[in-house]
C-alpha cells in the first residue's frame, strides 16, 4: 500500500474529531433513517453546532475557512461508514459555493451563515423529467415580467435534500429562445408561494437521502433572488460548468473510499468464513479477486488523491474530473458487486453494510452527468469532435 | 430474431391462459406485497383453483400430468413480469419433485394432492447460517431416537417461501460422522413443536418473497416423516445431487426470460427519450449496447432451449445445467446493469420495473449454488482437479 | 457436453476422409507455407483430386451437390488444425457460390468446373484502401465504354487467396453516382492486361495465406465478364447483401472450432505443467477461467449449429448472422488471450499452435465486416435507427 | 491531462537526447532487425559511447551516477518508438544493479566499465523449461566441487538478450535439498567451455530481441565467478527477491508509455479514415473507446509515476510494485486490442506500428512474473492466505 501524503496533521485531527461525531450522531441513528426515507432535520443543526457545515466557507461568512480537503475528510468519511442519507456533500461544497462565487453581498451574508449553523439545507435543482444531464435542455422558465420580477414555471426531479431543503438553487432558462446562454440561476425559499415539494423519491438505495420532485406554478421571483444580480443575467450555464470539476471530483472522492471501505469488510469476512473445509479468503478464487480490486482502488487512491491536490491548486482541468468522475464510480460498483458475490446469501440480505453499499453504489454512475457524458467530455479534449 | 420450436399449440394456449391470470390475479397486486414483504395466500389458492400449480405431478396426486415445458413457460412468464413475490417455481418443480421422486406411496397421496389446490406451500430448507452452498457442511442434525423416532435440531436461513411454508422438505444429518454420505431428507409441518419460523429476511430485491429463517429445537420427526421412509435414510445428498440440473436450469430459464424483459422495455424507452436534440436509442453507445445484449440473450435463450429439450428427455447432465445456470446468470446482472444505466437517473427509481429487476437479478449468481460453485462443478468434468 | 446433432453418418465420414487428407497433405506442410508465405498451388490441386472444393455446388458444374454442411465440416476441420493458410472456404462458399447463384450460364460452365478441380482459385475483391468494411464507399470504376465493354479503374487491398487466384469477382460502380445502387461485380481472369498483383501482405497472424492488394489500370471488360450479364448490372449490392448471412457464419464456424481447439490443447498442457508443486491445471484460478471458457464455446456450439441448421434451410436472417459473425470472433479472441495466458512463456513463442492460434484469430473481429458493423446491423433490425 | 511532475530540465534534456539517438541509431534500422531477429551489437556500443548505458552505475564504475528517473526515461522512449529489440533496460537496470549490489569489488570493477561502453552486454538467467516464474522451481545446479570450484549442469530459456550476452548471471542451486535456500548466482562469460548458446526463440513480437535458449554441461565456475563471493552463497533468492520492485515496475513503466503511443497513434488515424461519409474519429463508439483508454492510461501514469518517485526513495514495496506490473500490463494489452480495432485492417498488417505494439505487448503479462503471480504477492499483502 501507498502511504497518502495529501493530508497534514490537522486535517487528520479534524477525520478523527468528524469520525467521533459519525459514531454518536449518525451511525445509531442511520437505519432508522433509512426506514422513514430521510434522516431527522437535526443531524443538520447538530453538524452546524460542531463545525461540520461550510468549513470552506470564508469565517465572514459563519464558515471557517479551511481548504477543500477537510470536506474531502469529510467525504471519505462519510462514503466509508455509508452514510447516505447525510447530504452534507452537496450542502458545504456544491449549494454553498454557488452562492459564495456568484452570489451578491447581500446574498453571500443571508443565506451562508444560516447554512454553516444548518438552520437552512441547501439544494440545487438542475434535473428535470424530461432532461436528465442535459443541462440546455432545460425547461422550467422564469420570465421576466414588467415590474422586474421572474415568473417561475417548471418541474425539477432527482433533487438531493430535496424535501428538507429551506433554500433552493433553481436553474431556469430566463431566455428561452438563447439556449443555454439563456440560462439564469435563482435562489428560492421553501414556503414561496406556487412551490411546492413533490413525494420523496423511493430509490434502490440512498435510502435516508430524501430525494425529491420539485414543482413550480408561477412562482413570483424578486429581482433580489437572481444569484448574484443583473450580472449574472443568463451566466448560469457558464457557472454550472465552472464547478464541474470539483463536483464531479466529489463523486470520485466517495466512490473510492466506499470501495475501499468493501475491501476491508469483505477482507474480515473471508478469512473468517468457513465452506468446504476451509475458509472462503483461502481460495484462489477470493485471493485473486481481492488482489484485482484492491489494485484498482490503490490505484484509484492515487490518481484521486492527485486530483485533488490539483483542485486545491485550482488547476484541475474539467476533463481530468470527468476521468475521475467515471472511472471511479464504475470501479466502485464493480468492487461492490464482486464483494456481494464473497459475502454469498448475505451480501443479498439488507441488514449487511456490504448490501446497501452495492444498492448506494450504483446512481454514482449515473448522477453527476452520467458516465456516458464524462466520455464524450473526455473525446472533446482529445481532439474527437462528436455530435 | 431465431423463432423459437420448443413449444407446440398447447404450450402456447397454456402461456395466454397463465397471462391473464398474473394480469388479474397477481400484476394488480404485487407493488403491494413488495410493501407488506409477502404475497397474500390467496394467490397460492387460487393458482391451484386454475391449475397452476403442480401441472407436471400426475394426475392422480391432483396434478395435470403435464411436461416440463409447461413449467418452463410459468417461469418465463413470471420472470418477465418481474413477478418475483410469486414462488410457485419452487413449489411445483422442486419441492413437489422431492416428494414425487423420492416419498413414499403415503407421502405423496398425502401431500401432493395439497400442494396441487394450494392449500399446502412448500419449501425445502438446505442453506445453514454457517454453510451456504456447501451441502456437506450442513450442520442441523436428525438424530435417531430409543423409539424409531428422530430429533430435529439446528437452523435454516435463506428459505424461499418459508414463512408461507406448511410443508418443508428439511436437509438434516441423520448420521454426522458420516459427512454427505449421512444426509437425509425429512418433511416437517409448519406448526409442529419445537419448530419455529424466524424473521422474514429483508433483501436487497426480491421484496415480495417469503425468505424466512427456520429454527429447530428437538422437534420430534415421526419415522413416516423421513422422506422416502427407511430406505432413503442416509440417501438425502443423492437425492440432491439428482435434482440439480432440472433445479439449476430453472434459475437460467428465469435469468433469460428477465433479461429479454429489460431490453424489451428499454428499447421502448430509448426510442423515446430525447437528450442533446436527439434520442437516446439514436446513439450509437446505445445502439451498440443493445446490440451486445440482444446478441447475448439471443445466443443464452438458443442454449436454454437446447437444454430444455434435453430436460425433458431426461438428458441433462449437471455440468451443461451448471453452465446455463452460471452463465444466464451472470448475463442477467450484466444487462440489467446496462439497461438502468441506459434508463439513467429513472433506472435508480424503485418504481421502475427496470429498477426492481436489477434488485431482483443480483440473488441470481448466488442461490442455487453460487456461480463460484458451478465452476468447480464444470471443471470437474473437465477432468481438471480441484481441492 | 451436449451432444450434437446436427450432421448425420455421411457428414462425419466426410470429416475422416478431410482430416486424413490434412493429415497428410496439409499438416506436413503448413510451417513451411508460414515461412513462405503462402501455400503451394499443388494442395489446391490435390483438395480438387479428392472432392474437397466445391462439395455444394451441382454436379452439372463439377461439384458434388451436397449440401453446407459438408462445407461446415471443411471449415470446422481446417480452424482446429490451425491451417488458415488454406483459402478453401473462400473459394467454395463464397466465390463460387456468386458464380452459381447470379452468373450466366456460360459463366457457370466455364468457370465452376475449374474451381472443382482447384485449377483455377478464386477470390472476391470487395476492400479498398479507403473503404475497409464500407461496400458503399467502393472507389473502383468500371465505365461502359462506347463499345459495351467496361473499363476497370482502382485498386482493392486485403484481398485472401489474391495472389493465387486465378479468377477474381471485382466488385466496382458501373454507375457511381448512384452510390451502392450502381455497384456491379465483374470476372476477371489473372493475366488480363492492366491487372496487376501486388505484394503478398505481412500480416499479424494468417502466415500461410496470401492475402494481397490488386491493383487495376484500364483493364478493359467485355460484357461477358459482368457476373450475370445485362440482367445484374448495378445489381452488385443487393447480392453481396444477399449473401451475408452464410459468409457470416461461416467466419462464426471457424471461431468456435478454433476456440473449442485452443482449450483442447490448454487442458492437456495445464494437467502437466507443474509449477510451485502442483499442476497449473489444479489450480482454482486455471480451472475457473476453463471452466468460463468453456462454457461461452459450449453456448456459442450450440448457436451456430441452431445458425447452421437454418442456413441450410435458407432461413437465416442478416442480423442473427451478425450476432454470430461478431460475438463467437469476441469469443475465439477472449479464448485465445487466456489460453495464450496459462500457457505462460510458451504461449508466446510462434513455434506451440497456441501462439499461431492466438495471432491467426484476432483478424476474425476485423473482416467479413467489423464487429462494430454487425452491431449496426444487429441494432438496425431492433428499430434502433442509427446515422 | 494532467502535467506531470516527476522529471526536471535535466531529465527532459536527457529525454531529447536519447529521442535524437533513437532518430539516428534505431529507427532507420529496427524493421530490418525485426527480420534478422536481433539488433546489430553496433547499436550497444553506440549507445555506450553516447553514455546511454548504466547511467545509475557510479562514476567509478564508468556510469553517470545519475538518478534512475533517467534510466526511467530511456524505458519511456522504447516503448513509445516501439523499440522492443533494444535490451537497454536490462542490461542497465537489472544485470548492473546485481553486479553493483551485490558483486565483490573485484567483480564491480572487470564488469561494469565494460557494460557502460557496451562492450559487454548483459543478461540473466532465471526461467527454466519446467519451472518459468516459480524460482524456487529452479533445476539448474551448481555443486562445489573438492577445489572449491562449482559444477553447473541444466538449461535456461526465454533469456532476453542471450544470444547477444558476453555475461550472463546464472541461477542456480548450490544446495538443492535447501530450496530457495540453496540459491546462488554465478558470473558467466560466453565462451566458458561447456556454455551454450541455443537458437534465438521465435516468437509473436519482440521480433528483434534475441531471446534464447542456454545450455550448461557441466561447466566449470571458479570461485570468483559466484556473484559476491562467498557471503552471498545460499542467498541468491533474497537478492532476487530484494530487486523484484524495480523490475516489475519497469514493466509497468514502459506498458504505460505504450499504451500511450498507441493511443496517440490511433486518435491520428481516426481523425483522418474516413468510413460511411465521416470520420471513424467522430463516430461516438470510437470517442467513447478512446475516452476509456485514455482514462485508464491516464491513471495508470499516475499511479506509475507516484511509484517511480517512491523507487527513487527506495520505498517501493513488492506488492505495489506487483501491482502496477500487473495492472499495467493488463491494460496495455486491452489498449492495444481496441487500438487494433479502430485501425481495422491495416491493424492486422505487420507494416503498421500498432500491429507490432499488439504483438510485443502480449509478453508484458507473462515475464517478470506472470500476472497471476502478481496477484499471490498482492493477496499475501492483504493477509490472505494461500496454498
Amino acid at each position: 500500500m501507498i502511504e497518502r501524503t495529501l493530508f497534514n496533521a490537522d486535517h487528520e485531527a479534524f477525520r478523527d474529531s468528524f469520525r467521533r461525531f459519525m459514531d454518536n450522531e449518525i451511525a445509531p441513528h442511520h437505519e432508522a433513517w433509512e426506514e422513514q426515507g430521510y434522516v431527522n432535520r437535526e443531524v443538520w443543526r447538530k453538524a452546524g453546532q460542531n463545525g461540520f457545515l461550510c468549513m470552506t466557507m470564508p469565517e465572514a461568512y459563519g464558515g471557517s475557512g479551511a481548504d477543500k480537503l477537510y470536506s474531502v475528510i469529510q467525504m471519505e468519511e462519510l462514503a466509508r461508514g455509508g452514510f447516505s442519507g447525510i447530504g452534507y456533500g452537496l450542502h458545504n461544497e456544491i449549494v454553498a459555493p454557488y452562492i459564495l462565487h456568484y452570489g451578491t453581498e447581500a446574498q453571500k451574508a443571508k443565506y451562508l451563515p444560516l447554512f454553516a449553523t444548518g438552520e437552512m439545507v441547501g439544494a440545487i435543482a438542475m434535473s428535470e423529467p424530461a432532461a436528465g444531464s442535459d443541462l440546455q435542455g432545460v425547461k422550467t422558465t422564469a420570465l421576466k415580467q414588467a415590474d422586474g420580477s421572474y415568473l417561475l414555471n417548471g418541474s425539477k426531479t432527482f433533487i438531493t435534500n430535496g424535501w428538507h431543503a429551506d433554500l433552493v438553487i433553481v436553474v431556469a432558462k430566463t431566455n428561452p429562445a438563447a439556449g443555454g446562454k439563456g440560462t439564469s440561476l435563482f435562489l428560492l425559499e421553501a414556503g414561496t408561494p406556487g412551490f411546492e415539494k413533490g413525494k420523496r423519491l423511493k430509490k434502490l438505495g440512498l435510502k435516508a437521502q430524501d430525494t425529491s420532485e420539485l414543482f413550480f406554478d408561477n412562482v413570483k421571483l424578486a429581482p433580489e433572488q437572481l444569484l448574484g444580480g443583473e450580472a449574472q443575467e443568463n451566466r448560469g450555464f457558464i457557472c454550472l460548468m465552472e464547478q464541474l470539476p470539483w463536483e464531479r471530483l466529489q463523486i470520485a472522492i466517495g466512490a473510492v473510499s466506499a470501495a475501499q471501505a468493501a475491501i476491508d469488510w469483505t477482507v474480515d469476512y473471508v478469512k473468517e468464513r468457513k465452506v468446504f473445509g476451509t475458509t472462503v479468503g483461502a481460495m484462489q478464487n477470493t485471493r485473486y479477486k481481492l488482489a484485482e480490486m484492491q489494485t484498482e482502488v490503490q490505484v484509484a487512491r492515487v490518481f484521486v488523491d492527485k486530483c485533488c491536490e490539483l483542485i486545491v491548486k485550482d488547476q484541475l482541468d474539467t476533463a481530468t474530473a470527468s476521468m475521475a468522475k467515471y472511472w471511479c464510480s464504475d470501479l466502485q460498483c464493480k468492487v461492490m458487486d464482486e464483494c456481494v458475490q464473497l459475502f454469498g446469501g448475505y451480501g443479498y440480505m439488507w441488514e449487511y453494510p456490504i448490501t446497501r453499499a452495492y444498492a448506494d453504489a450504483r446512481v454514482q454512475r449515473i448522477y453527476g452527468g452520467t458516465n456516458e457524458i464524462m466520455k464524450e467530455v473526455i473525446s472533446r479534449s482529445m481532439g474527437l469532435g462528436g455530435r
